[in-house]
């Protein structure tokens, strides 16, 4: 089973991280192929930055090809996730998704625990967008800045923890999710210092995706998920642009 | 990996069922471990058969021993998941919970399909239980009676697939949630008549526990699922009398 | 007019804790007829000991037999309210619900003041399960352990004024909830201390039990209370039994 | 005990109509003083009548006197009912209130069932008002016109049985409230016909009030419905003049 | 275009500052005409003072007459805004309704801020009489007394802007609504010392009463706001009960 | 004052239609600028076109320069609208938001009446994404194709006035919104035959982008809206990446 593990962000050593973790607990047979954007930002954070990596995302989707059994967009806040539900056959999953569903299965509300006060906004509308926000205690933030973005979960660990059982004893968070991308694996790590369940987002979502892939659900040709009507596009990356129009993709255009 | 497959009804027939169409998705490692309720009724449809089948699923569930690395409770509407989640130290899920999060991962709102009226009460105020109502397009029931619970699914098969169909058309469902444990093994023989995905409620339950057993989330010592303090108890099952007062289980008592 | 005031919990002291404020507020031809449980806790704290405790209300309420005009299930929380609305013909309430639909013509929001925190979660889910969220101001519960379930009133009173107060000043609570029912009778002690209405629950309970009895409701026959039809059960206590099979109980079986 | 049976509209039949249905459910002690709108409306219809009725309430009230135990807003929809609750002392209960929470003991969710179309919306915005949406199956009004406000519930008491009916089998009525005040007595004749609880207003409003009355709930000297500071006034009714200013109505000018 | 600048409180100073800001950010043809409550109270502050008030608008708005373009219920609370949306053929926009849709297009979530607590209730009401409760990042409010309810804006200033920060802060608001119409021009003063978006509620009301005259949307003759059919009346002011009448108002009677 | 009126679809005979209908109700001084996408797809109609086409309408907004007063996303459904608020200092209004906010001051619920069954997810996500579904009567679209986009309402104006209606008779709209983008006009051609008022999204945002630009809000510097801090970008259109490096752009590269 090959599922492609798509981070709409530009920073390959986020990839790295999102591999590592979620190796650990795919399947024998599964095979994770990464994928880095080649264009876009270091690290989705704002709704502007989500906007433009979700279109982004649609596009990487469109040029990984027929092989892939499933999908995973790997920034928590899942840009571009209902697009591709429309777009493409294979099931999609979002890294937000993956580990709130999950969590769900762990506690009666969750709490968000991440790296960046920029990034809860967005967070906030991708919980309400998936109906959840019943089911979230809270987004932690911390304040401050960071070094480096693939190595910002070895420098906060401990504040990351810290807020983590904050978000417990205060907000009552059952779970913690510990996010996003640039956090893969941190979870793995810090699990016995915080006194509840905590997901780690690309541990979840490569369940999920294999989950889907097992379950091999059909392509829906009705409700709001089917693909839509063929349509002409203008100036769009060529795999995209042919997905969109129902046609081949034309060769060395792209 | 052994997962207990729980059915609080009466029914060995039915357990059968889930055993078979759980079997057909469950991972190369995992064992399946049937239980089917000592008492009870042959199938739960209330509130009233789900407060007794919850209280047996939790005796059921203490009997099983230490020896399971997730449980499912496999009736739809998930009777006793939440008293389940205190007690254990293993991971639990309900057959309603494992089939709606994993539609959810399907589509945007998802129908829940049944083959008797009597359900209905009782699986809406279980979506609301698992704050999912927002993404819940209707339940939809067949109307009449049926000549044997284990024998239901072959009968309406022509019936629930039109009624299917209406969820899709009429209430705007993106999935259908073929339900309950009686139907186990349905969808499969079903999804091309179907024009959305639809989901198995045991095939979701059995992925869907075999990754909270690979996740191996730590049992809550904070958060509302934390294991209760010992109490004192009086007439209760033994193993279930065991678990709430935190000893051992008095032997040759059950 | 008899009333039966049914206490699901093994204490036989809250029941008479229960009769006695009850029958402050009772009408003169009305009888309470107290009962405990045989079998249980000493007092359900958790979702397991309702899921358990409900069902023995279910239990209870089948013994009690066709004298009675109306019946309260006695514990905050109400355990097994809605499955003993569908099996029985005469009303049943609930003690969460008489106190906060009371108190819902008192203020806009009230609170529930409790002495154990590990009541939380059950007292969070049962508002939201009676539709009330948006009419609750909180939950407020002492920390700590106390004495003994029948004299935690006594031992607390001036801790849970003030956390009364606390729930006045800083959750803007209109109408303060003194819950559950081993604090019956606490309201009327400390009513001139809280600057709000109190409501003492039982109190409640056996005036709405009252008006359910004099209104009359017929026995609904359609809705999702109507009595479900008879269904074969085994191993439950027998005039249960009797009762979901539609049949006389057995003599001399239970 | 001595309970005002306020009637905001100008229709004295109507008013007697209340009195009688009233009277049937009111204990033994229970004195029920009828008051009629000097100036306003026939019936209160629409949301402007029930502002201008809301303000004529709770100049009646102001005039009633400190002899009250409770009082009843007689009009369903409930005009003033969170203005009256502010500056009295007694308890105000109304009409709509409490037939809505009584109706809540009854079944999951109720429909409002009444006579005129120009009803329906600011039904729907007292239901919302409430905080009781989610209880509500729906409101179903007869279309056409009537001959006059106290002979309609004769005139057309099989379309409201009829209409009563559909609330059950179409929006699934698990109670259904016939309103609003020229019904009051309706639900008593009927009962027999509609499958599922009928509720009267008055005579849950009775009992209610009743209830409150024993109850004996403090004023609040917090909270939102503490009273109001005194404040100066303009060209007000005297007696409600003198509330407002908190001071003695001044003699012979109204 | 006659815009009708109705202040339904009595005090004469707050209808000036009301139209001087108005008048900053009119159109260069628009004339705003005041209208100061020739009964009532100095300032609307509580749900029973709004219920008056509310039938006091209604009044005036009947008085104004035809040659008005559209009119502004100018107190936030909107006391009388649906009525009046029922009665008249003009637009109506209320000054919380204005200000709460302007926000909405400057942010995610508005706080208001206001100088007395008593104000609250009646204001969250008002939010969520406009469905607006999930847009509202929540109310602040000032403790301790004024001196005089035109000066308040000067006397606070400090204060006010401490609270908007804090609102800002802690509260997480992307705009402000600096309320009611005492406040009227503050905005404009401050909004220098507050790090986003501050909305003068009449200034935002002078504009969309300007829009919506501009649009010049037709009177409904179906739906909820549709004119009422005429019905008698008794004891109402004379311009008021020509209107629910249906007929011309008698000169020289009021 | 210069309001930019940014179509991000590739149809510029649409442009001219949203053209034509904004400068009727454009006030005096008001100079509306088109623009056109020049990539993407001639409508948008889905999520994923919608990810695509709001990534487009950012690129458009960092090129449309510093001499705009406001700007307004002429697309029903507002793509890019939370990440333009974020990354400009210039008001943005979409044109759905525009729509249904005024909408809200002309009745309770909006109904949503568009030529398309493809817009309607779409759609349904942008209110909620709105905080705006409890005041959504629902969105009615046609069924079957169309000859061109820009002639659609031409075509199908007969359609289009039975669907309003429907929509005030079956799902109780006080108000209809006439959207898309292609049907700029047509409510000023159709409102006698549609007996609520009915509101045309183009014409609504003008007033409010006047409305925006005359208040002159600040930009926020706190907020979910503040600007976002500088940050490296890779391979985006150089107008955006200089506005999300917060640079000057480079001079002839775009």
């Amino acid at each position: 089973m090959k599922i492609l593990l798509l981070n709409p962000n530009t920073t390959v050593a986020v990839t790295d991280l999102l591999h590592a973790a979620g190796s650990k607990v795919a399947s024998a047979g599964t095979e994770l192929v990464p994928a880095t954007a080649a264009r876009g930002v270091p690290y989705i954070a704002t709704r502007a930055e989500a906007q433009i990596g979700g279109a982004i995302a649609l596009e990487m989707l469109a040029e990984a090809g027929p092989g892939i059994d499933a999908a995973i967009i790997a920034a928590f806040g899942d840009p571009g996730l209902f697009g591709a539900r429309e777009l493409f056959a294979f099931p999609v999953v979002g890294l937000a998704e993956a580990a709130m569903l999950t969590a769900c299965m762990l506690g009666r509300r969750f709490s968000i625990v991440t790296f960046a006060g920029a990034l809860a906004p967005w967070y906030e509308e991708c919980v309400a967008m998936h109906g959840l926000s019943s089911r979230c205690a809270g987004i932690r933030t911390l304040d401050g800045g960071f070094q480096s973005i693939s190595g910002v979960q070895a420098e906060k660990e401990e504040l990351l923890v810290a807020l983590a059982n904050q978000a417990v004893e205060q907000d009552g968070a059952d779970v913690v999710i510990l996010s996003g991308a640039p956090l893969a694996g941190l979870a793995a790590r810090v699990r016995d210092r915080i006194p509840v369940p905590v997901v780690d987002p690309v541990a979840a979502a490569v369940r999920q995706a294999e989950t889907l892939a097992v379950l091999k659900p059909r392509k829906a040709v009705a409700g709001t998920f089917r693909r839509p009507d063929p349509k002409p596009t203008l100036g769009l990356a060529e795999p995209l642009a042919a997905i969109i129009e129902h046609r081949s993709p034309k060769e060395g255009t792209d």
